[in-house]
């Protein structure tokens, strides 16, 4: 078997076999392939695709080029499982979802990435909480999810490490967005993790990687089916990111809204203001409680769901984790609370606040969630490059969201930041994404679609 | 402008400008763009294919990305040709048509390349010759061009060097056999060695690049056309390569055939035995002499043509040409031609030799010729890898070629050998390549189609 046949295959449309992709990821990783060959295949796969079975088989693969941890024997009759966002513009559902989940006696072993270009990443917003440690180790990690029922750690170096290094190819050779190599790519990660089962939270819109609902559907059924051969049961949740997600982005911004989210009344919850996080948080806990064994019904999983963080069981947890985690925790009296609540302590604290003010009367249009995303990236709170610093207290409160009238001069967002210059580039950004409009524009619902095992044909 | 856009577009069946084309070709050059995204762009190339624009502009990037030659000046009223060949398994017809040409006073510039896999080169038969220096430096190629009229040099390593760079990479990524980018890298080295006009010979069958005719017309007039647009006339002739050409194969058996036939008679030259030779020679020079303004005739120019061999003026302008490049002649009495003849020293002799036999009474049949090159390759007569050394003394003669009836028990080839082992994985190729069948297998014509300027639409 050589490459250069491989390479010619794929070019020419033809199917490649099991063997031939073990061949390609094997050799790969052993640098026996190099790296220019690996993107003219990659490119290959790009422009002619790849079926399901040769997606499968690239994902176990590159699942299989590392260790790979088995959770047998950790918790008796308990799943236990992922839960994995596309990621988006000002997402901090893997921050509620998982306390909620693992409150109501979900296991849940989360591993998050970094931020990188216009998306974020949760292992630097939980970087924001004072002492919390994101690089566990895999026996430290174990520990907290078997004293919490959850942890959430950064991605451990040692799993996939074929996926690690043909990402990294990807992203300077213009072939990250194929549908076949991001569904291997995420689901390498969770085979290799050792999880029993998974729920994808697949963003969609401006905001999201995936431009379209259609996109999204076909990378959620694909990623579906994966976990259907490799027996590890997955639900997709296709989600609409055609707006920032809640009201506040950046690091410690989006930390503080989780935080208050979790202290949230039912009056709270239910009202405008927290639509679209309750709207994705809830469906994603209840696919999370129906894979866990918990709960079939949906509706029955919203309402405890809702008892969970009323009770304010579900924020404890919340706190229990970033405990165990290592995270600081102070005890403030809160006033509409009555009484003095543990919360984590964020030390980043942006320098400067400017308002962005309507310029005229209408109806507030986030029409390019990625331009708030790329202007959260030029203020310093995202990285162009991996290697990039970043700078946790920067973002934006968005006063107003999409569809709310506004007067002209009215505050729209408030930008928080540290350096001037960086302010003036993430405005011409600001100005691109946020329009405000004669007319209003309808957004469409969060919930774009639920993808489980039977849906498949 | 940077390259991740340009690989993005390409891979998204965009077209490239001239400046990006430009800005990927010098920044590879200069090493600022890595090897593994020039090779994701060219498998999106490969795979989406380039119009004739981008080609071109292909084309003149690479021939601009070093030194480009000037012929101005240098003869008077008389243009510059060079004639190159897509190669094949037995292909000698530049060491017979340049001689010929220069004798009838066309100026040819011929830079020859390497043999690799199953097509010889050259470069390495003219190696054959004791003392012949293949690599000149321009300074002494161009002497021997304004002495003899002809110069026949390797490849120049500071020309056009994006295209050697390229060449290379391709040659690992399997991004070889695509038309454009073959197109460009046959054009941009002869628009690089600054010759005024080109004929070239686009072998078409089993033993050449192109398999089939349609391929080979289409490469023909992206060539022709890249020629005009870059105001070098050029004109493709189409030819077959479904059987070896001539009866030897092998670098200093394909010589002693040139010295065969530029000795040969009238009848011989007429007759069956030299049939391929002579109209692939002929029709070729008779292009260059059209190009070079000496006749528009074509059936003129044949004439012409057998003059200046059967008066051996052709083959006294080969040894000049070999004197001046400092290959070493000896004189020899030949008894057919009954006298003296000054012959190029030839000190490479195999030291076995076998016959391969009909294993039955029938027809034979070359049913695939690149099996009996890749033989060639198996003697040590051809190159798997570039550094490989090839022994030059190894090769076949063809005692019977295509269609020629045979007993069980004939001599078909005889191969010339120096490693018994060799010899062994050879015969494997060779049996695959030769057939005996039952019934006449008719070739094609050896002149499949001429295509000049006045026929691109």
């Amino acid at each position: 078997m050589n490459i250069l046949d491989i390479i010619a295959k794929k070019r020419d449309k033809q199917e490649l076999s099991e063997e031939e992709i073990s061949f390609f990821i094997d050799e790969y990783v052993n640098g026996n392939i190099e790296d220019y060959q690996a993107s003219a295949l990659l490119m290959a796969m790009y422009i002619n695709g790849m079926n399901i079975d040769e997606t499968v088989n690239l994902t176990l693969a590159m699942a299989n080029s590392s260790n790979v941890l088995d959770f047998e024997g950790v918790f008796e009759n308990s799943y236990v499982l992922d839960k994995h966002s596309t990621g988006g513009v000002g997402d901090k559902v893997t921050m509620i979802a998982i306390p909620i989940a693992a409150s109501l006696g979900v296991k849940v072993f989360k591993m998050s990435g970094r931020g990188l270009g216009f998306t974020g990443g949760t292992a630097d917003k939980l970087e924001s909480i004072e002492g919390y440690k994101v690089e566990q180790d895999l026996v430290g990690a174990l520990r907290v999810l078997n004293e919490n029922g959850a942890c959430m750690i950064t991605q451990s170096n040692e799993l996939a490490i074929a996926d690690k290094k043909l990402y990294a190819l990807r992203d300077v050779t213009a072939t990250v967005d194929s549908l076949p190599l991001i569904a291997s790519s995420i689901m390498s990660k969770k085979i290799a993790s050792g999880v029993d089962k998974i729920v994808l939270d697949v963003t969609c819109g401006d905001g999201a990687f995936c431009k379209n609902e259609e996109e999204a559907i076909k990378l959620s059924r694909m990623m579906v089916r994966i976990g259907k051969l490799v027996q590890k049961e997955t639900i997709a949740v296709v989600t609409s990111m055609d707006d920032p997600l809640g009201r506040k982005v950046g690091n410690t911004l989006e930390v503080e809204e989780v935080i208050e989210f979790l202290l949230a009344s039912r009056e709270e919850i239910e009202s405008e203001k927290y639509k679209d996080i309750k709207d994705v948080v809830f469906e994603v806990v209840a696919c999370m409680m129906k894979l866990a064994g918990i709960s079939d019904s949906i509706r029955e999983s919203k309402a405890k769901i809702m008892e969970e963080i009323v009770s304010k069981r579900a924020y404890k947890k919340f706190i229990d984790i970033v405990k165990a985690q290592g995270g600081h925790i102070t005890s403030v009296y809160m006033e509409h609370l009555t009484e003095n609540i543990d919360i984590p302590v964020l030390p980043y604290k942006a320098k400067f606040m400017k308002e962005i003010k309507a310029d005229k009367n209408g109806y507030v249009n986030y029409v390019r969630t990625d331009k708030i995303g790329q202007a959260l990236v030029e203020l310093g709170g995202g990285r162009h490059k991996k290697e990039d610093e970043i700078d946790l207290s920067v973002g934006f409160e968005l006063k107003k969201k999409n569809g709310e009238y506004v007067n002209q001069g009215d505050c729209i967002m408030q930008v928080y930041f540290n350096d001037k210059e960086k302010f003036d580039n993430a405005a011409v950004y600001i100005a691109e994404g946020l329009k405000v409009n004669d007319s209003k524009v309808i957004g469409t619902p969060m919930i774009l679609d639920v993808i489980t095992e039977e849906d498949l044909n």
